[in-house]
């Protein structure tokens, strides 16, 4: 029987067996301290020399930075030992003496360490970042599954464009052209239909020859669509939806964000309502801040700064100009000009974490911005269709995780927040 | 305000106004007897002549199937209506008359309903279907997040192939060769080592220029992955997760089973332990039934079926011969011409569910497979260094969604369990 460290708080003067790796080790005359990782916690591990046989004092002695072991031992409450507990070893078993392991305490390269992601992984501040995304990715289909959403999974194998092939990637399927998916939105459409309130969320995909600390040429994103809703339907749900994320983390990986030192305060104040503003008015503070954009264009990234740090919450944008917006969006009837749209851009300086709009239920309408777009009409052959069999308004948006994980956490970068990332040249491994 | 079907219990007696679409209508004399859905479920509507106004009469009359309405009226209780409840009509406003609906009660060709998936969909039996398809995700989620899993999430555009490239998707990453992957089991092996105990859960694609019932390009795989376990920790893990995720389905969609007509009686028996079989055994069975195969390759389709009829819970079938089976896996130390590895096959005919093994975590006998296997070492150095730093015996398996949606189901074809189906001749919609 083994026991995981995060269980060893149920043992406590009980003589339990652990397996895991060494993460430290110090030495103090006939004293070793093994600090021992097993992806469940860490805990110190005592070696007394009178207490084990010779030979496994000698072997102890030989350990390097994650070598693998299998510790027995007794467990004692110590408040000065990291995680409160530790074990006074009987006996220990070496799986293997680590070969020199390249990832050491001091600073490395950022190359390096991409190069070697597959180690890095096991450090602790990495392995923190694992498990808060683990959390925020939980929290996201809680939320969905908690309020009567069905998860409608769309495909990564598409045939047609949403928006343009330019930053897709193509592929050969059995002799026809199929791009890899960067949005289920259409298919959340159809799905919507269906079941009334429907998600997706998984993997998608940008072939975009740019490198920001942003950007990831595969992400996760998750996508919910509602039929029956308006602008102001998913307003509201987008700022309950990220709120009860924030706060999931927030009550179940405070030890993790302890670890890599978020500051929560910030966190603490993310609850409904979040202030919302129009396009105009964002302009407004945008121009008494200086901005160059010209109005009626997209937000630089300089501009999504300054909105970002001008509110202590995420702050929803809303009706863009509908030029530089898709060509699914519904109008605004106030302003023909303008698109029933909204972006959410997260605080200290985040900036979007998600997009959204109404769609389009009219089918002529529909058809005449297919048009205008000059897409395939074949092509959205289905699409249309939704809107002849009785169509209904319906609204949706598109959250990305890895910049919501970078936001939680207070990352530099978006290269930290996911696994094994995926960029301009970085595949490896 | 507005309410879903589903919670129309909650307002017997109330006035309420549900928004949907029409699934049939009924005329009886100056009854009207609509059958709405919402997605959340479904009511029947009477509108009785003397109770709304004359144009809204009228406006009923003129509905057909699918179209979108907005209905206010009583709930009240009626064990003859379908569902149990009925709704007193006092107002209705369409939203549109729909086009003739193109999927009718009458019997279509497979070829026109997945040419129309986008409005199949709607229909109850498949809307029921992928009901069930998200209870059993949700259900493996569960499963592992309850058990101290953590999810790390592996990527799908992956330089080196797994086991070969022939049945790969390739792609141009900005020059670079890239595959869509079909496992992330490498990866996986890499996380447990970080987190102890890990699970991958996403979509995976096979290029395989087959037309089966049980194949699609496609599909979506959970790959569970723990350090320190032996073949014996992941047989029982598999059985356990097995009989989670079926019960879970009989207590949660238990209406929906009963919608497509599954009879319950076999899954209520699946629980552990399940019959655990040697290749050997299991070719033993099979000559008794008079199999061509000969001993040492893989099972036919035939074969599956057989030893899947042989027995009413799942069968796992372990040790299979090592020539036949993937270059990372452990040698029985029995036997070193058999692997450590096992098969799930459901009962009722379904097959194989689950296929997994206990790793290889010696550097040198790796070396040595991938060598032979004429595998490009270079690829392979992250997969490599997880045996330097650390090594310990890890095992895992991945389960396929959609053979366990058609097993749970009772499907005859895989492309009714899962929302878009990607087939050899099928990428629409």
């Amino acid at each position: 029987m083994y026991t995981y460290i995060q269980n060893v708080h149920e043992h406590i003067g009980e003589e339990i067996t652990i397996r895991g790796w060494l993460y430290n080790r110090t030495d103090k005359g006939k004293l070793r301290f093994l600090l021992v990782r097993d992806g469940t916690g860490t805990i110190q591990a005592v070696v007394f020399k009178g207490n084990v046989d010779p030979e496994v004092f000698e072997a102890v002695d030989q350990t390097t930075q994650e070598s693998s072991l299998t510790v027995t031992g007794t467990v004692k409450e110590d408040s000065r030992a990291p995680g409160g507990y530790e074990m006074d070893v009987s006996h220990c078993e070496i799986g293997q003496i680590a070969g020199e392991y390249p990832i050491t305490p001091k600073d490395h390269g950022t190359a390096f360490l991409m190069e070697n992601r597959h180690l890095w992984l096991r450090s602790s501040r990495q392995h923190a970042i694992l498990r808060i995304r683990h959390e925020i990715i939980r929290a996201v289909r809680d939320f969905y599954d908690n309020n009567g959403f069905t998860l409608v999974d769309t495909p990564i194998l598409t045939p047609a464009a949403c928006e343009g092939t330019t930053t897709l990637f193509e592929i050969d399927y059995f002799g026809e052209k199929a791009y890899l998916s960067q949005s289920g939105q259409l298919y959340n459409e159809a799905a919507c239909m269906s079941v009334g309130k429907t998600y997706c969320f998984g993997p998608t995909f940008r072939a975009e020859k740019s490198k920001t600390r942003r950007h990831l040429m595969e992400f996760s994103k998750v996508e919910p669509e509602v039929a029956w809703a308006n602008l102001d339907d998913i307003m509201k749900l987008a700022e309950d939806f990220v709120s009860y994320v924030v706060q999931r983390v927030l009550e179940e990986r405070k030890e993790e964000l302890e670890r890599i030192e978020r500051d929560t305060t910030p966190l603490e104040k993310i609850e409904p309502p979040f202030p919302r503003i129009s396009y105009s008015e964002a302009f407004v503070l945008l121009e008494t801040e200086g901005t160059d954009t010209p109005r009626g264009s997209d937000f630089g990234a300089a501009d999504e700064t300054i909105l970002s740090c001008s509110f202590d919450k995420p702050v929803i944008v809303h009706r863009y100009p509908r030029d530089i917006k898709a060509f699914y969006m519904q109008p605004d009837p106030e302003d023909s000009g303008s698109a029933l749209c909204m972006d959410m851009l997260a605080p200290e300086g985040y900036g979007e974490i998600i997009g959204g709009s109404q769609r389009i239920h009219d089918v002529d309408l529909l058809l005449e911005r297919i048009r205008e777009h000059k897409l395939p009409v074949d092509a959205f052959k289905w699409y249309l269709d939704l809107r002849k069999y009785g169509t209904v308004p319906h609204s949706g948006f598109g959250m990305g995780i890895e910049r919501v994980v970078s936001w939680i956490c207070s990352l530099d970068h978006v290269r930290e927040t996911i696994p094994f990332p995926r960029m301009l040249y970085r595949m490896y491994p």
